[in-house]
């Protein structure tokens, strides 16, 4: 199967989010399982040293973890990324779980970005979409292919019905940017009197929303059959690096120091830039 | 003035809003009034004939207003397009007012889009955007001078801070597309308990968001010093066109023969479509 698309479960043994609830917890290795269970028998063995696949600042106070398996030889996958960060800082308890998986130059599929950032017990940012790979105004073909003729903007309006849920905005404009039009980014906020409890929000909305979304991302994007022609791969490829550049820019060598010091940031965001070939 | 930018008045008398509230009217010719001042003596005549300038449906439930001046040469301004629309429906009053100004590619600053889309006294759908003209992933540098280094998201912050203004969703995904992270694009509803009516919105916080918007425009944009090479134009008159098409397809062509029949529609479209030069 040349397109890296297969039945076999492949787990990754540090993705056990000892921190997160356990309607959390659940949610995220039934989401990865989905992922290896297509995926993991065309992945490449981890390639992360040991002490980046688990890593904690000199206190303790904060943990991580981090996975990454390239694709082989013949897999439509460039790499697919998992980690979970817990913190407990001045202000409370910070969570970012994040799935990452990129798609290589031969296919110009959107890639899958999921990111949970907990802040305390009653509020959870939240990411889901599929990164488009094309300018959408450029290529409407595309945005027909992989947003309009999908649910995902349906499963994006089902999350925001919630009572708990309200749309947010990043405060930075590249991630504005980078996101498609039916990408999930909201605020789920449990805190207010009468709304249900993170884990009834997860089980009864985000399970859902998040389930559609891998869905589409393997049947249609990392297990389609989208070529691209070799003459276009260069273009794509300066587009991804720029995602791929801009995302440790943005939200790793800014953030890793501060929590982990510049020793442990330094080893993680080295282990991900050399996975991400920048 | 080479840019085509410079003082004097030059207005539009088919642009004076009879339909609107006194404050949304007085709001949409101080911003017609600020493009004129400074645009105004670098654009042609209006291009449309008299019985596009003003127009209705038979039995007269409809009535609208276009007007359109190209740049003169050496003008950045391709087109400037200003329109209003009343239509007493079935299920109330429907007022749209549009002020859509389009640059030329000599240079690649952001187009202006500015739509009012009045639902009755209570409800007001706001689109106001500087419309990108580059993929703003690849060119990072764009959405720094552009958008980054403006006023224009803390504008947007400012109107969605008011309680009777809320974010909005496009329903099309193309639309979602083409607007820039900074866009203006909210549901004002001053129905409910307590909140104040939409002269009051129109004045406290409208008013300084869209004077924002025209001002970064003009001063940014259509008066910049952004020039293109001659080898660059091809690219970016392939967005602009592919801009025009979809505005006409999903904004005009779908909307306007339902609302005055279609050959009214089709003499304005028609207008339209020789002034966008597709």
């Amino acid at each position: 199967d040349g397109s890296g698309c297969g039945p076999g479960p492949s787990s990754s043994l540090a993705m056990d989010f000892p921190y997160l609830s356990q309607q959390h917890r659940d949610l995220m290795v039934e989401l990865l399982s989905a992922v290896d269970e297509r995926l993991g028998p065309h992945l490449l063995p981890s390639s992360v040293p040991p002490d980046v696949l688990s890593f904690q600042n000199e206190p303790g106070t904060c943990k991580g973890a981090l996975d990454i398996r390239s694709g082989a030889d013949g897999s439509t996958v460039d790499f697919i990324l998992e980690s979970w960060l817990h913190c407990e800082l001045p202000f409370g308890v910070l969570d970012i779980t994040t799935l990452f998986a990129f798609l290589s130059a031969e296919t110009d599929a959107p890639h899958l970005l999921m990111e949970f950032i907990q802040n305390g017990p009653n509020s959870l940012i939240l990411f889901m979409d599929l990164l488009p790979r094309r300018d959408l105004v450029l290529y409407p073909d595309y945005l027909d292919h992989f947003y309009q003729q999908t649910p995902l903007d349906k499963a994006r309006q089902g999350l925001e019905n919630a009572p708990e849920v309200a749309p947010y905005k990043s405060s930075s404009l590249y991630i504005r940017s980078v996101l498609s039009p039916t990408a999930v980014a909201v605020n789920i906020n449990c805190g207010s009197e009468g709304a249900s409890s993170m884990d009834e929000v997860m089980r009864d909305h985000v399970a859902a929303a998040a389930k559609e979304v891998i869905g589409v991302w393997l049947d249609k994007c990392a297990c389609g059959e989208r070529k691209v022609a070799e003459s276009d791969r260069a273009d794509l490829l300066k587009r991804d690096n720029l995602i791929k550049n801009k995302t440790v820019e943005i939200d790793l060598a800014s953030n890793l120091p501060r929590l982990f010091g510049p020793d442990v940031a330094g080893r993680v965001v080295a282990a991900i830039q050399k996975a991400f070939g920048i």
